[in-house]
């Protein structure tokens, strides 16, 4: 089926119209999401315009959806935990689970060279599950805001939960957070002295943590690792005043801990759902992809407009020969295009 | 004189054309100088278009110069070692030194409360010096961009050593680097292990390091703080090919150490205008510069257009609410002032 699918892509993609490819995706066909997927992640401009046809086609059938952003550092367990947490979720039978991963080999350490269709083999060929690797090309950690399109798409194919899995290296946590509803950081046990040179700003967003890994540690080890943790949790401002974040000891092996984090994320949604917040915070995170977007779209706009192709080169000759200064220069531009404002 | 001038400032600034400004300023009126700046540092956009026509004009007017940053932690002692130099520059009768310093109340750590003037008393009233202290507000270590069209303003007022005093904590240094030709780095003894916590960043853009306040530590300790400098440098990738960053001991007290720096502030210029490498350096910063303005320019244009401040909050709504996606929203909203590109 993916082999029959893949050979006829590159003609289907030419052929399909934006409305067919929706058709397709809705109607459940993995190798048409997988495309337009393709076409969201290509820089190519026919491309992108006919990869946002289909997005905004799409926006038409999306599904009810949790998002689910898994964090931590690199050798945390992160894969074999989402197994463990996506065969938790597929208990239901009425989830349909996608999880979007880093593809690892992209990725400067971490992750299994097998990829990630192998890495989690009990989740793979599930009718109900869809994985997706992405490539981390350009963005650290492997979120680009591009991921936030996919899981767009990801839902109108009727995928109801969204796993997307991140490597806690700072900056991609923060992307992740614009995306997603629930951050579970996982962090290995006994590194509760120094938290592993987990950041601050990782530990603020997340919205729950777990210990993995616990069959592999004393007891009295583990018991250190969580109470560290809950302390410098009370350290940090409350993201909702409505919840408290949980320290959770999980093993992936064992499956211990698994049931309750799924169980902890349902009660998060429930109780922010009942405040309103769960709502507020999807429509804050659009607002903040639309104004990032806005100033892409503008900076492409206006270098690749002809006029100023053009002129960039002649004011920035004349920039360099102290004959017009920075800022006087900067306005010439601008002003060829857009009236200044006053 | 300084009270004259500013007692009538605010009816001159009025009155004065660009023209007469600029006058002023190339005929060595400090006021007028210290006014033209205020009027840089002014958000307003009648003072910033002023500003921008005195400056425009003042290029015509431009002196050789150099122009040296000054960078290092919080009592490090930058004010004193400021004082020592500047005197050693202006026994060299032909000098004439601008120092733009960082406005101590709103520094949150070093300075001190007197103020840059009395700290720098000996350098104070001096005919051949300008000292200008520049509020720090909104950009960390007190260089804002607007420093470099002090630094032009200044020049063309005659001065032809400028000094630019910034703190050193991250981001100021990379800013300090765009404005000015040699950095000098200072440290204090003993502090070489760990380098205090100096960011690599910082150690690569220095073109000189001294270790200050010698008079206060034993010799064995400067030793060992000169030859760990060193060595850190040497891992570091060379910012000229011609020029290798030397270790310095001074005292502001003592005077030791300034002579040479000074010595070594001037071999460099000597051998960068050689090789070609000042000019090319200087048309480098000031394409960056131009570039940086075209970006702030335009998206100022775009978010102040009238069309623009409408549609952006219904946009907005329309993304929040999922009736289009935040891409098709944003080239919606791009496409009312600019063609899009193909």
């Amino acid at each position: 089926m993916n082999g029959k699918h893949g050979h006829r892509s590159s003609i289907q993609n030419r052929d399909m119209t934006p409305e067919a490819f929706v058709r397709e995706i809705t109607g459940g066909n993995r190798s048409a999401l997988s495309r337009a997927i393709t076409l969201i992640e290509s820089s190519r401009p026919d491309h992108q315009k006919k990869a946002h046809e289909i997005l905004d086609l799409c926006l038409q059938h999306r599904t009810n959806s949790l998002r689910i952003g898994i964090t931590g550092p690199p050798g945390v367990g992160k894969s074999t935990l989402i197994e463990s947490l996506g065969n938790e979720i597929i208990k239901n039978q009425a989830n349909r689970l996608a999880i979007l991963t880093i593809d690892p080999s992209s990725q400067q350490s971490g992750g299994s060279i097998l990829g990630d269709k192998a890495r989690m083999e009990r989740l793979t060929g599930k009718k109900e599950v869809y994985i997706r690797p992405s490539p981390s090309s350009g963005h650290l950690g492997g979120t680009s805001p591009k991921t936030h399109e996919v899981i767009l798409l990801a839902e109108a194919a009727g995928f109801n939960v969204i796993i997307v899995e991140t490597v806690g290296v700072g900056q991609s946590e923060i992307t992740v957070e614009s995306m997603v509803d629930f951050i579970l950081l996982l962090m290995l046990p006994g590194s509760g002295d120094e938290l592993q040179g987990i950041k601050r700003g990782i530990m603020e967003i997340a919205d729950a943590v777990t210990v993995t890994k616990i069959d592999e540690a004393e007891r009295g080890v583990l018991l250190r690792s969580r109470s560290s943790c809950e302390a410098a949790m009370r350290l940090l401002p409350k993201k909702y005043p409505c919840w408290t974040p949980e320290v959770i000891l999980s093993s992936a092996v064992t499956g211990q801990g698994i049931e309750e984090i799924w169980k902890n994320i349902q009660d998060f949604t429930t109780i922010l759902t009942a405040e309103g917040l769960f709502q507020q915070h999807r429509k804050k995170q659009l607002n903040r992809l639309f104004t990032a977007m806005v100033d892409e779209q503008l900076r492409q706009a206006f270098y690749n407009h002809p006029e100023i192709e053009f002129s960039l080169q002649e004011l920035a000759a004349k920039v360099e020969e102290n004959l017009i200064s920075p800022f006087s220069g900067a306005q010439h531009l601008v002003r060829k295009l857009l009236p200044l404002p006053q």
